[in-house]
């Protein structure tokens, strides 16, 4: 997640598909929890059923669903729930999707 | 940071004046460092010298300083460096910010 600059990474099964993702604000809600994380695994720490953006929809539907749930990446995933990308709000905004959410 | 849905909290002195903030991604970089954290201070967790927003100034700037810094929430603080809230790429996008980014 440091080295990609990214908010959140995702977590996947043999196959690749998509389990789970673990964010920022997951290892936040941990650390209320408990300090004693030295042992924890990938699926104890990820948000299972996280939301997800199939590749071949329009990015506004992105910036709508992002707004609607409060976040600011999606998984971007295939027909088979395999993660191709990740999509940020940022990324979004550079391309002007702002336009169309203005009231 | 978790009952207010923000990803990053003040820390401020006894004049309320703002010496730095921890955000989510500080809480993850912290964890790769240690996973001893129950002990540390906030002084000892927070970034210093955080990026920050005059509340006067054009929302429209705070667009710009969010995309130049790849950040999606910013201080805002008067003229004495007290924070009087916090600004969101979110709050942005709603405003209908994101048209005069675009290209």
């Amino acid at each position: 997640m440091t080295s990609k600059r990214l908010g959140a990474t995702c977590v996947v099964d043999g196959d690749s598909r998509l389990l789970g993702i673990i964010t920022d604000g997951d290892l936040r809600r941990l650390l209320q929890k408990t300090t004693d994380v030295a042992n924890l695994t990938a699926g104890q720490v990820m948000t299972t059923q996280p939301k997800t953006f199939k590749r071949g929809l329009l990015a506004a539907l992105a910036l709508e669903q992002m707004e609607s749930y409060n976040i600011t990446q999606l998984v971007v995933v295939d027909d088979q729930q395999r993660p191709v990308g990740m999509v940020h709000l940022h990324d979004l905004v550079k391309a002007g999707l702002g336009t169309d959410a203005a009231p």
